[in-house]
């Protein structure tokens, strides 16, 4: 790879880092994937290494990760415009920004530990020390504010309700939740590239998710693979990982779906009272027309978290699961307005 | 309508007479559909009222009756051509053919009696005893087959399961069953349409479903709330039936679902072991890349069969939902094979 | 086929005779298409042989014939369904209506006299001279109207500028016409389709069109061939006509579309105006979204024939090229209006 | 913007040079757009000051610029990941490769000077002489190739006819060429877009567009707007270029189709023989399926070249307009085999 690293920036201009983090977490990962991971870190204009910043890790969805936060677009600003313009605006507090790579070659890890892919809750929270260590970050709860759409909307809200000793603030922007209506309408999908592939097709896809994709496999299927492997790995299945419905029969496999459940945030929210309560701040919004039906987990958790007495921001705008970028100008400054100073 | 009916044939021929049948079971049913019928009987080549024959209902999916199938297609032959065909080769015993019109307002009945639309499990039993009182018909169960597609593939099935003493031949194409995965996935495409035109929109939907299709309801929408007339109808709702999704949260509302899970062939088999046991025969087909899931419910149904130790037919083949008209050569010649002479 | 005629009916209502008629104009067609075509033909209600009625000869559009205008639908109502209405609500008057067949194997004849599909204009007068003989209709031009959509909206219009003899009244839906921009845009998926399956493919397809389409021929691609048949016929080219693009490189051949051209109305009007200024109606209407581009012909025709000053009515609506059949209470309606009593 | 450059490289490594250049060719252009342009150089691995290396300019398509060949993604390589691994295997000599940026707000200037959009052809000459006055090239036309993909493809292919003596080798990867079948079969779609918005609606699109596409805006109607402003540019219309079509009729304005296609390769090729025989290299490919149509202008650009007596590389492959990077390895190739050491 072409070294695109960052100059020693002049003092007025934001600058972005590119740290080539070595993972401690991720080593023996089951796939096979590099330890050693590109961490795009975002230092505000004026950025001064004798002050301290609030921190924010920015989560990616499926098929990205931090990198592609730094891509460029003819009509869209990417992440650290967005935040040049937030900041200069002071609708955001000068903040250090942290853009993780927890992807694999699936396309993504839904930020969680799991034998058939890797630790990769453990290597956000491992970051969160390195980060610290080498950055001036303000280096406490209320201060570190986690934030994602879609799998990274899941992982931020996880994140918030197992680690509110780390992150104080989340933003879950469409995040995955009621995973029965998240999840199952793409089960059939799933079943009839089966039908066509058969199991040394999945296997291939699974080898090559690029190929896949670029011969018409459904970009559907391929998720639902690497949710399987993230929510119910299991190293004795031929593909790694069990499937929550027979491939032949479509019939659901309860002991499989009751382990995905475990980590729908629908399904465990009381478990985690405590640590909701606890957070600064607990954003969350989606647009009114998902196509992947997350309205519905964000209506049904919010409603959830009013009759547990959870304080939360709720936001329903319109749009679908795409272009939601301008998303980001809300949740950002509410976790710079939430922040104590 | 203009009259459209049938002179006396030739007796070389075979013909189309369309019965003006007036229904009891259908007599103040709550949409104020029409009670009287338009019922198009076939009679064989050769029909010699002084002879018996066998008789076979064919029910039509949701959106159809039994006038269109004689509808006129530059490339597909309609049911009399069709039977024509398979008579003239021996393939199929002469029979007298019945194409019931149980259809509603809202595009289909599912063939079940339902106080939001009406009696239709009664009116396929009532038209039973009209046509043989009417016509030589061999009127004992060994002799008289119920066939169908898609919700007339359920029909046929829970005709089996309820009414083997009437029908004691069963041919069920790609039915509903296996509820789970045939009608869940569409929820969220039902709830996005509420979202954008509320209550009035669905009422108004349903009070003109063809103008809301012209202007883009989705079909599935309509099929939806049409089933759910079915299954659960509730006369003090403001639709008129209960959906087994709350409009707004998407939640399961589990009490409807059960209601609808009544339904499920999946589901009741047990119930009606004796019955499937009776049936002289039992066919069942799907295209292998159905694309509302309904292979994986013959699957499950099937296997359940197989189980219980009830003798059944069962194919698969390289197709979708649509286009599959063909099959019926395969079904009512089993049909004919199956019977006693 | 099973015998689908219609008795002798009730004066009061109106009713259909399925005419079966010889051809002779059709003899000997290249594609060995049936010179026997049933030909529905509408009587109003309060038929009587002794009086004399207006005729209205509808056709239809490519995939089409005049039986599946009679063509059972749940929420639309077929041609004498919509007479019925429209003649009882004296919008129109009573009208003796032949819906003729003027399809090929390929889907259709564009109602032209071609080599390789057959004499379909000749086909439409002979039928004239038949009803004529048969019917008790006012046989006169001024009161025997011409009316189609699509394909059947060009034939329409055609018999008004080569027959205005015979055709007083025309109305025309959506029709081709500026081919540049009807035909040309869809060159592209026919030379994609040949280049997947080559020349034998493109003879597999005109020699099963049914099966074709089932198995994914899109609908675009048989309907250039057999627009090609019909405008550009050649004995001896191995489709048995030539196409305007090069199936290869896609370069134009211009004696080939020049051949096309000479049926673009808007090319050829200048020739027939004589023609169209002695119609006594020459109603034109097109959905403002139609998405084969005849709005655009619409609009360039009706600018010359004003230009020309040639009387016509135009109207524009809100739709597509589908979805059109309420556009016929307008023109049945102009046309009963512009009728001399 | 945040700071997005490139430290000094390690010898060992290639490396990514962001260059700001102050244009003047694009001094005062018409819409406003920026003059500074940033401008990523690949240095090769091992790159030498001391050295001499060929260069090649990648233009990019419609809707993109050089930035975005460095953008990340989680299944393909960027650009300089491509050259990296295609020098490393000695496929390709180390080269200077330069990514240059001659987008508009309306998505590309298709590289040509337009007094609706800017001087493009001349920025790139500009850029050749800024790079040859800045890093260590091989500064001559046989060390100096230009490569592009869609309207890049144009802008290479362009180039090697009107500056051969600046570009010596050409690669035109699924170019714009033979208009006819490559624009022609969009305008259905630009005369609808504007039979909803009108005028208005069309030159807030223009304004803008990355709005206009988040809320439906085609893409192929952008697309078409900017090639007008490219190649028909008329500051004394209301958008400041001449369409080809009348957007009420659909009529073709031929004095402006005439202004196009003095820029489609196919109608001008035999101006430019002597400059397409001088080039060391012309290579040009495309997919079999181009959805564009792309392919047959393609086989007939060169057919004809072949009939020119013009030297050539023609290569097709089974893919569509989308997922081509893999042709590069093809291309940088065979420019590096074609160039003299």
């Amino acid at each position: 790879m072409a070294a695109l690293a960052t100059i020693m920036p002049s003092v007025s201009k934001s600058q972005v880092v590119i740290e080539e983090f070595q993972s401690k977490a991720l080593a023996g990962n089951a796939l096979g994937d590099p330890t050693l991971r590109k961490v795009p870190i975002y230092l505000p204009p004026k950025f001064d290494e004798k002050q301290k910043y609030p921190s924010l890790y920015l989560l990616s969805g499926f098929g990205s990760r931090g990198l592609r936060f730094l891509n460029d677009g003819l009509w869209e600003e990417n992440i650290p415009d967005q935040l040049d313009r937030l900041i200069s605006s002071r609708s955001v507090r000068p903040t250090i920004v942290v853009l993780p790579d927890a992807s694999t070659r699936y396309g993504g890890s839904q930020y969680v530990n799991s034998v058939a892919t890797g630790n990769y809750e453990d290597h956000i929270l491992e970051l969160v020390g390195y980060i610290d260590g080498k950055y001036p970050t303000l280096a406490d709860r209320d201060h570190r504010a986690i934030v994602g759409h879609s799998s990274g909307g899941f992982g931020a809200l996880r994140s918030g309700m197992l680690h509110p000793d780390i992150f104080g603030l989340v933003a879950d922007h469409s995040g995955d939740k009621y995973f029965e209506m998240g999840f199952k309408p793409n089960f059939g999908e799933l079943l009839r590239y089966f039908e066509r592939v058969g199991e040394a097709g999945l296997a291939a896809l699974l080898q090559d998710p690029g190929a896949g994709l670029r011969y018409g496999a459904p970009h559907e299927v391929l998720s639902l693979l690497a949710t399987a492997a993230a929510y119910s790995p299991n190293l004795k299945a031929p593909l790694g990982f069990d499937l929550p419905v027979d491939l032949h029969t479509g019939a659901q496999r309860n002991e499989i779906w009751t382990r995905w459940l475990e980590f729908d945030p629908l399904e465990i929210a009381e478990k985690y009272v405590d640590a909701l309560k606890s957070l600064k701040l607990l954003y969350i919004d989606c647009g009114r027309f998902d196509e992947y039906n997350l309205l519905y987990g964000a209506r049904m958790f919010t409603e959830k978290l009013r009759a547990l007495g959870i304080p939360f921001q709720y936001e329903e705008y319109d749009g679908s699961h795409r272009y939601m970028k301008h998303r980001y100008d809300v949740s950002f400054a509410a976790i710079s307005a939430a922040m104590p100073s």
